[in-house]
């Protein structure tokens, strides 16, 4: 199908590849296509300038955020989660009704360095503001809680690591746990409506501070149902 | 060793009982003895009568907090969370100082019922809270982040999970370390410095809202480490 990504860093990357990989016509939506294509330097997380990636999947089509949004039959938010509102405002509120909307960001304040400050207080988590701003949309909150590459490959040496998730729509959500198990996770843990998002974003600060502390950044948390 | 488990209820009692088995002396302290005993119903948690776990468990001594509190080379902080400093104020922040404070608190405000509402800010967690209260003692946030059976009986049917602690001293994590792998804990992992005791209160929630939204009672969490 066809699938937005907003946000063109290790997140909207790492899954437009893999979404490419499972054949689905992927779009990537910039703030500014000019100057995304413009940068030839990594960008402040290490990342290699997003031409290098794009050259290695021709596939995929960067565009605006709005041109994104419109062409998404289902939309991924994975830009800086402080920036993502003003991006669905350049997006287009309109082009997010209807749509199953997967929010990966996490509401973290990198400007006083590393590690981020975590930058939302309860019932106001990212999700919510999210949901709250396109009540239209069928936001889901998911892949938020561990790094980018455990995303679309969640097997550790230790087992297979189970997904939080959380939002208002049962169809929205079935959706992610079908991506989500073929993506080879073992479950996902449903946490309820969209006001649980808050504990998801606490969640991905407890894996945040974990790999600061120890320098780890291949952990993952399974979830012992009995 | 000489344990001090300030806070009669489940969790409490449940810590008491296996603390006994382990051959420690344990002493239960609460705020006003002849009100404890005289109690004769179950209380708002359905748990039955103090006296009925004090007579199936003798050699467990109930007193004051501050009895208990000069009793135990170890304390366990068990009560509610909201009235955990007033808890400390009246065993005497000195019986306190040089010694292992394991709080095992949650920041739940249940004055409107069920679930519980989370009741602290970041920066102003439980953990802190009480570390600051008593800066001589060496807090341990832990065993709060899921039931109080799981605590001391963590093997699940599916797996053995991983205990979340977190604290500024390094030998104080250590004993209770070794306490938590005595009772079946896979391992404990540490997050760090009591400024992320946050992390484990949000935790906690983590395990109550989907307690409440499934009735579920048994999971828990492992940490994949790679």
């Amino acid at each position: 199908m066809k699938i937005g990504i907003l946000g063109t860093g290790a997140v909207g990357r790492t899954l437009a590849t893999k979404l490419i990989e499972d054949g689905h016509e992927v779009m990537i939506g910039t703030r500014d296509v000019v100057n995304t294509l413009a940068r030839n330097k990594a960008d402040g997380y290490g990342n290699p300038p997003f031409t290098e990636w794009l050259s290695a999947h021709p596939s995929a089509k960067l565009e605006s955020f709005s041109d994104t949004a419109a062409f998404g039959e289902v939309l991924f938010i994975t830009t800086a989660g402080l920036a993502a509102l003003n991006a669905i405002d350049l997006a287009g509120k309109e082009n997010f009704s209807g749509k199953i909307v997967v929010d990966v960001t996490n509401p973290l304040d990198a400007s006083a360095g590393m590690p981020p400050k975590f930058a939302v207080t309860l019932g106001n988590s990212l999700g919510e503001q999210i949901q709250r701003h396109i009540p239209e949309a069928k936001v889901v909150k998911a892949f938020n809680t561990i790094g980018a590459h455990i995303m679309v490959s969640p097997q550790r040496e230790e087992g297979v690591p189970d997904l939080l998730i959380a939002g208002n729509d049962a169809d929205a959500k079935k959706w992610v746990n079908d991506l989500a198990l073929s993506w080879g996770w073992n479950s996902t843990v449903d946490l309820g409506g969209i006001e649980n998002a808050y504990w998801l974003e606490t969640f991905a600060m407890t894996w945040i501070v974990y790999a600061f502390n120890n320098n780890s950044w291949n952990h993952a948390f399974k979830f012992l149902r009995k």
